[in-house]
């Protein structure tokens, strides 16, 4: 049988790529390269435009793309800047602090953060040196088990934005619903979940994530703007961190990672082909309830991520001991599937199921748990 | 025939990678795909270590690699930390600034630069919001097509650093030596011409450079960071902007651009193959010659840069019309030679023969150049 990799990262071991060879049959990254037209206009592959993602190249032929409101994948008002650059993970808080929503006269910022795992306490530590940050809900309290629900939102009306992280990929959390925060933009960032499902933006101030998981390989962020929230930077914010350099130069002041945004392409044609968003909104939530429908019943396991606030993405699991674990982790690595292991801050096992994750390798885990439960 | 791009950036339009298949045998990364042992490893492929690049995985497997001492691509003393991280062009601006070197006690930064083009241009600017930049010396008074003498620099004994940028692409300028500075750390950006040349790493506190032009993809910042010099961050300093994190973590905070540095091992592999960096600079150097040699014997063409301050990378030449540089450009493409259009900056002609090019594509160049000197 195939090998499945369960990984935080499924684009740093290549088992990706042999999952599009395997199963992401419309993409074909391998095959398709050569000095075709397409894969020249594509490398030139730019993201920019008003509400939609554009490809275009130096010679000024500009291809309307993929994340178009006609396409689907985002509902985007008008007023929507999509930009891509040359980063990944933690540049993305910098980025959104040293922009600065919102400053005030005085030069102050203010802002409220919902920290419900390990990148969300990241970015509010690193607000903090920006500006006066509140913790509007911590999860901290039971080890970042669940979701905060609104009415447990400590909310400042006057606040310069409300940030929170869409799904929480150590902790095996998601938020499942959009927080309502009145008029204060909500910035979210959405790495490990974003195209995931339908999302609408007009409820959004800033959406960014890393491309490294359901996007693109690892060196790509996307970052979704209001274009009224952007050229608000505070005064040493450096030009290439500045939302408003990137949008008047059409995510082009720099050189742009060209591979990744011309991988980007081909995941969203195939994910064009599975339906859109709608339908990969389909397939994950079918993935994931195999998995935590076989946890709930089993008798070894349990699922850390209380019920209402599990993610789709990233399925956590348990047995009692720490032994029993490393076995587990062992058989099924033997078995073919790997990564399983918890991350060293909470133990345990992980299955990580982002949209390259086909059906079948969900379903293989699902019986190979299955298995284990029983004969252990 | 085939063709030949002369762009700026050579890897925007995949020009590089039907490259790699003709000329770049040893590369043959469109091939090399799958599942191998050697691709599983070089995806992981992490670059840190002391004074080399070494290639770990995320199973601790290091594998000393490529830029090490040994291998005679970078003459490092031990204190030294090659590292990379996902940035590419000005982010390494912002980068430097913010790690501040030799921050006083006051809080006060101060540092001289040599401004010989655009990029060193930006690099100045950005500076100015950080700390009392001086203009150690500009070639702007004569549209940056010379490189200063040693004895027209004006340095300040007690600056925090000395800022130059290696090769000036637009200008086709190159500094031909280091300058000497006393005890007053040299910051080189060698983006323009990394790996063309043997470089005594000894001479200088910190060599930046982005990928894209004779490394990888873009998407790659390298630095050699002499590692005393980090770790003296502004207090506004990003936790993913101060080299202290990146060295620390061994390029590895976050997810680094897998894809990129992948590619960076091959190009070193094809590097090593064609006899390092000193084979290198004989082949860059007879290659610029041969460009140089057939303008300067020219009834049509001169070059703006003036000998002695002549880049091996950019070759810029023009006609004494706009309409006969736009003949040649139209003319070329039609013969199989594209890019060659200057910068709007300075109109005219550029050739960039980076590392990839092949002799034969600039051998090309020069029959054509002949030709339509003598037919026009």
């Amino acid at each position: 049988m195939a090998n499945f990799s369960f990984s935080m990262f499924p684009n740093e071991n290549f088992l990706d790529l042999r999952l599009y060879q395997y199963g992401w049959e419309a993409c074909a990254p391998l095959h398709s390269f050569g000095p075709s037209v397409r894969n020249h206009y594509l490398f030139h592959y730019i993201i920019s435009g008003r509400g939609w993602l554009d490809s275009t190249n130096r010679d000024g032929k500009t291809h309307k793309h993929h994340l178009s409101q006609d396409q689907g994948f985002l509902i985007c008002p008008q007023q929507v800047t999509t930009y891509c650059a040359d980063k990944s993970d933690p540049w993305k808080y910098v980025w959104l602090e040293f922009d600065g929503l919102r400053v005030e006269e005085d030069g102050s910022v203010w802002a409220d953060y919902a920290v419900t795992g390990n990148f969300a306490n990241i970015a509010y530590k690193e607000a903090k040196k920006y500006g006066e940050i509140s913790l509007a809900a911590s999860s901290e309290d039971k080890n970042h088990t669940y979701i905060p629900r609104q009415d447990q939102l400590k909310l400042d009306p006057q606040a310069s934005y409300f940030y929170y992280c869409a799904n929480n990929t150590i902790y095996g959390t998601e938020w499942q619903y959009v927080p309502d925060t009145g008029d204060v933009p909500i910035v979210c960032d959405m790495s490990s979940d974003f195209l995931s499902r339908p999302v609408d933006v007009s409820k959004y101030g800033i959406i960014f994530g890393g491309a490294q998981k359901n996007l693109a390989p690892a060196g790509l962020t996307i970052a979704v703007v209001r274009e009224d929230l952007a050229g608000h930077e505070l005064p040493f914010t450096p030009l290439m961190m500045n939302y408003k350099t990137m949008i008047d130069k059409d995510s082009m002041y720099n050189t742009p990672p060209c591979w990744c945004i011309y991988m980007l392409g081909l995941v969203l044609e195939w994910l064009d082909s599975k339906g859109g968003v709608e339908g990969m909104e389909k397939i994950k939530h079918s993935k994931a309830a195999l998995l935590y429908d076989v946890l709930d019943n089993s008798r070894l396991f349990t699922c850390p991520a209380q019920p209402g606030s599990r993610s789709d993405m990233n399925v956590t699991f348990r047995s009692a001991s720490g032994e029993l674990d490393a076995k587990f982790v062992q058989e099924a690595v033997a078995a073919g599937f790997t990564n399983l292991k918890g991350h060293r801050n909470v133990g345990g096992m992980r299955a990580s199921i982002y949209n390259a994750m086909p059906v079948e390798g969900v379903e293989k885990l699902a019986d190979f748990i299955r298995e284990f439960d029983k004969n252990t």
